[in-house]
């Protein structure tokens, strides 16, 4: 039988998502879980990578197994054996050719940050630091313009490996409350650090540190210097992956 | 010179604010790194207690060194100094007859909760977990019953060797967004566990676990066995801790 879980992590103790030798990885930390449970050896398929320290509300994977057991008993079981960072948050029977990376539509990402000269004891390693004042309305404007299908190729990281840099972003959405603001992202696909480029870019506009015109500079010349730094991977969560409906 | 400091701290890892023999407090390590500053032995006095696991966005604490540095220079020094789950968030001159405890007027608190039946990674150690759907209204009916002059014997833990246990709360607010539910109590005074056990009669009551008829039975007969659990200190915060205005 085919599952596909949807899991939920703290990713502050782990290398990331995706196994790594001689580092603990979130990916690695399920399989053995799920292997002592079916008593078979399991691989588990993600929806994509995620880096040291990023965050998921909403990461996918599939996997198959010989045995088959109700969803929701594999959930509460695997759950009674993990850690407490990490969480499947439900449980489903996979159509045979799903595939959690390749069937994948959509992601969408958060990324949460505050603005403040002192950093903070209870958001540490949970939002990105913001040490001045920032100029939102202006970021709103510039996140405009990343909206739509563009060569994001100025917003990744060099040595990414990847050809076809063209993604479409359906929304860029960035709502504040008291200090706190929070940058949501939907897009049928996403670089390597493209959303902590992202991030750090409008940032960096918003503290006027780079011009407002940058955006349409990296867009039109694919320079990833013009931008802002990668911000912070703690303030990054995986919030869903959307898929198109059976 | 006399200093008042304000300090934001993630007490997960600590045994609470108050020194302790062979457990690491809050204080103990501002007071640590407060006489490595001064060059001399500091003491600093909190407007009262947090208990293990408790955190607070805005105790209040002050003391009293030989040197007169600018107040700000000490937040920034000593926050260069302290871990990161500790923070200064102010500091200011005192007026020689402040106390942080005895001078304070009213204390607010926040505690954070959340309805799923699977643990949150990302809120452990935040929020409290509540398994199953509350009734909301109800509990805000029942909230309001606690603001006012009452004696809150029946909501403090025994053995906390109080004698006077009449006290004001001026306001008891709920309020949700999605699955997280928020109370703000602010009162002239709280009982040892007071706002723990207040939280966790009122959801107690929203589960069904007890009648509503419970808060006016407890403040009438001062009877703590008629309420809910102590609910889980991680939910808990200090936010705030008001002074007569000089």
């Amino acid at each position: 039988m085919k599952y596909i879980i949807v899991i939920e992590y703290n990713g502050t103790n782990y290398s990331g998502w995706q196994c790594q030798k001689n580092a603990p990885s979130v990916q690695a930390v399920l399989q053995e879980k799920l292997s002592i449970l079916f008593a078979e050896k399991i691989t588990i398929f993600g929806s994509g990578r995620t880096d040291s320290g990023v965050h998921a509300l909403g990461q996918v994977a599939h996997f198959s197994a010989e045995k088959s057991y109700l969803p929701s008993k594999v959930q509460h079981a695997v759950n009674s054996m993990l850690p407490k960072d990490i969480r499947i948050v439900s449980a489903t029977e996979a159509p045979e050719d799903f595939h959690a990376q390749y069937s994948a539509k959509r992601k969408t990402y958060l990324y949460k940050a505050y603005v403040s000269r002192t950093s903070s004891p209870i958001k540490e390693g949970f939002y990105a630091q913001i040490p001045s004042p920032v100029d939102i309305e202006l970021m709103k404007k510039c996140a405009a313009e990343l909206v739509g299908e563009h060569d994001f190729i100025a917003f990744s990281s060099t040595g990414s490996g990847i050809n076809k840099t063209i993604r479409t972003l359906y929304r860029l959405d960035i709502t504040t409350t008291g200090n706190e603001i929070f940058f949501e992202v939907e897009g049928n696909g996403f670089l390597y650090n493209m959303v902590r480029i992202i991030v750090g870019t409008l940032i960096f506009i918003g503290l006027g540190r780079i011009a407002p015109t940058a955006i349409s500079e990296m867009l039109t010349t694919g320079n990833r210097k013009l931008g802002g730094k990668t911000y912070s991977a703690c303030g990054l969560y995986l919030k869903s992956v959307e898929y198109p409906q059976n």
